[in-house]
């Protein structure tokens, strides 16, 4: 198993430890599996305890034994009793006083209220959630090598789609052989989303005029399922020529995140499919062109969305009617849905070394979804994009 | 797509409402997509809202278009903002003053804020969870319906395991294609937990002396996967002769949960394994006897876990050493993770129509996991078992 690089690990601590000392909080608490190996290069039941300075301390309820055997560049300590927590840090000098940080976009009530009722009474609890989210959005050299061999994999899954589309094969037999394919490729299965019920399972294989139906998650696509259990992604229709046929999967190697969508279709698209199609490629160019570093999210949405407005076709625009989503790309590291956002407000500009899953969609009653998705990272000398299938549809024969 | 039975769903509704009423308790408000499922049969975004009375009201903020095309049992508004919930409820008579409840153990922190300081203030928030966990760990007809499909492929499947085992697979490509065979067979993919950070990707194919590597999910078995970024499960490690190899997976068809461990071997097994799963099976014998209706959870822990203590293998039954897991069984659902739990302490005695994996598994140093696990009903009539393939290891040749 591949390490994450110590500079790499202590580098993220560190500058943490800035942003915890220039907020004035004492001590903060990680716990979240993502944030966790962000933070420690571990995933463990248990806490990263840092303060502004000086040594963080990792306390480990499990696994313990495997704990002990790493060797990390900081302290651990081990414990049973969440109610030992306390007591094991003010041994070490953390957490005497002064506000305490915790992931409270992704903490549960109950332990938030548990902290900060009975482990930590009489203290403030306040949310580390911008802070982290804005240290995770720049990718580190590390990162982002992690993403390309995400990509790498993801590209050539799609290109073994175009292989596998076949009049009469369903959704599901097509999303669960790609599912397979990547497995073996390495893919880590699990596909981390922040956002509280923003389930996801590799992503949506799709296909023709039932392709367009939304979901109960914050994405473009969405689809049925194929039960009511878990109502998104790849249901048991069939392929069926002249349809667009839409894969959108993420893969993971080593954590890491790419996403990517791509298009097929037995036969010829419509018409409106084709011109819906200029349309993207179109905003793909757009958007190489705004998205700069320095650029406001907010008005590359604008910009991007003028002109699928001017082409009249806006309210079949990523998603339709009142489902549509108010977001052009997504940030993707750890997790599926990270900052930043290309939408009318996110509040900070693109900075080099941020990864956007750029994702522009139409969805045409009666035909589908056409569009693409590409992973890019932002450059100084503009988007390099680390997904590379070719982004033209799969006519297949 | 198979609805859930509309008389199924109110009598769950009704039966909470019933709840909140004692408990005076004049909205709940239910979100987490497991419960909402529960009890409305749909999964939105969004909220179910129920007072003791009278007709509840699903909120939903998306997807609108598909809930307005479904034929629910119940009231339905759309909203785009949660600022908007209050006041919609208000118009229906819901929420004007009185105790709110919510799913303290899953919603995260800042949406609990929100309610408690924003939509809500002045108002006590209280936790749901005991009520909602306590309802659904009693399954209906209909829910033993869907186990027992999903029982049925994990059977299948772990048949397939027998056939596809052959020396120099590696972990990954074992649970890979049987992933694979899985979501043809109609799984949903997604196996839902309830436990924040409690990470479960269809379950853990493990084989040999590194199997028994304890992980960061509170489960028996761990593994170490093959990635520092999500350290369980099936690593790279290639099956070899006369190591015990245990394929430990979850189905989930329309919502519900099947779990079950089967062993193979290549060759034969080590003595001290035989040994140890003589006492498996006498576990299970014991279980038979001890899981009756009004058995205390307790009593049949300290029950099985005497039998242990007298073959003198207690350091080595349900993981290893200090990273052992305090249960030998846990209900499933449509969460893995559901009540009721086999533990030392578990408050609430078995009830009929109660579904729990039971996984009796001793972790054997230089050797590796042996352990069965199946799903099994709690009738009048004793253990009824869900998962049926026979209990014994496949010892291939």
């Amino acid at each position: 198993m591949e390490p994450v690089p110590v500079a790499e690990i202590l580098q993220r601590q560190a500058d943490l430890q800035e942003m915890l000392a220039d907020a004035e909080i004492e001590l903060a608490l990680i716990r979240q599996a993502a944030d966790l190996y962000y933070y420690s290069s571990v995933i463990v039941d248990g806490f990263l305890a840092l303060g502004p300075a000086g040594d963080p301390l990792l306390l480990v309820r499990r696994p313990q034994q495997r704990l002990q055997e790493l060797d990390l560049p900081f302290p651990v300590a081990f414990y049973r009793d969440i109610r030992d927590v306390p007591r094991i840090l003010g041994q070490v000098g953390l957490g005497h006083n002064g506000a305490i940080g915790a992931e409270l976009d992704v903490m549960p009530a109950l332990l938030y209220r548990r902290l900060h009722e009975e482990l930590f009474p009489q203290r403030s609890i306040v949310d580390l959630t911008m802070m982290i989210r804005k240290q995770r959005m720049i990718k580190s050299a590390y990162e982002i090598a992690q993403i390309r061999r995400a990509a790498a994999i993801l590209d050539e899954t799609l290109e073994e789609a175009a292989r596998l589309i076949r009049p009469g094969l369903s959704e599901l037999e097509l999303s669960a052989a790609l599912e397979y394919h990547l497995r073996l490729a390495g893919h880590q299965g699990l596909v981390r989303t922040r956002t509280w019920n923003l389930e996801m399972f590799f992503g949506h294989v799709l296909s023709g005029a039932a392709g367009i139906q939304a979901a109960y998650v914050e994405t473009p696509s969405g689809g049925t399922g194929f039960s009511h259990g878990f109502p998104q992604g790849a249901g048991t229709k069939r392929l069926a020529v002249g349809e667009p046929i839409s894969v959108d999967l993420a893969a993971c190697v080593n954590g890491y995140i790419a996403d990517e969508t791509r298009l097929y279709v037995l036969g010829d698209l419509p018409e409106a499919a084709c011109k819906a199609l200029e349309l993207v490629e179109r905003l793909f160019e757009l958007y190489e062109v705004e998205a700069q570093v320095g650029s406001l999210p907010g008005e590359i949405y604008q910009r991007l969305r003028g002109e699928v407005k001017a082409a009249g076709l806006e309210d079949y625009f990523m998603g339709v009617g009142r489902d549509r989503v108010f977001f052009l790309g997504h940030g993707v590291g750890l997790e599926l849905d990270e900052y930043p956002l290309i939408t009318a407000k996110f509040p900070f500009p693109l900075a080099a070394d941020m990864v956007i899953a750029f994702e522009p969609k139409f969805f045409l009653p009666e035909i589908g979804m056409v569009g693409f998705e590409d992973t890019g990272r932002i450059t100084a000398a503009g988007v390099e994009w680390l997904t590379r299938s070719p982004r033209r549809v799969w006519q297949l024969r």
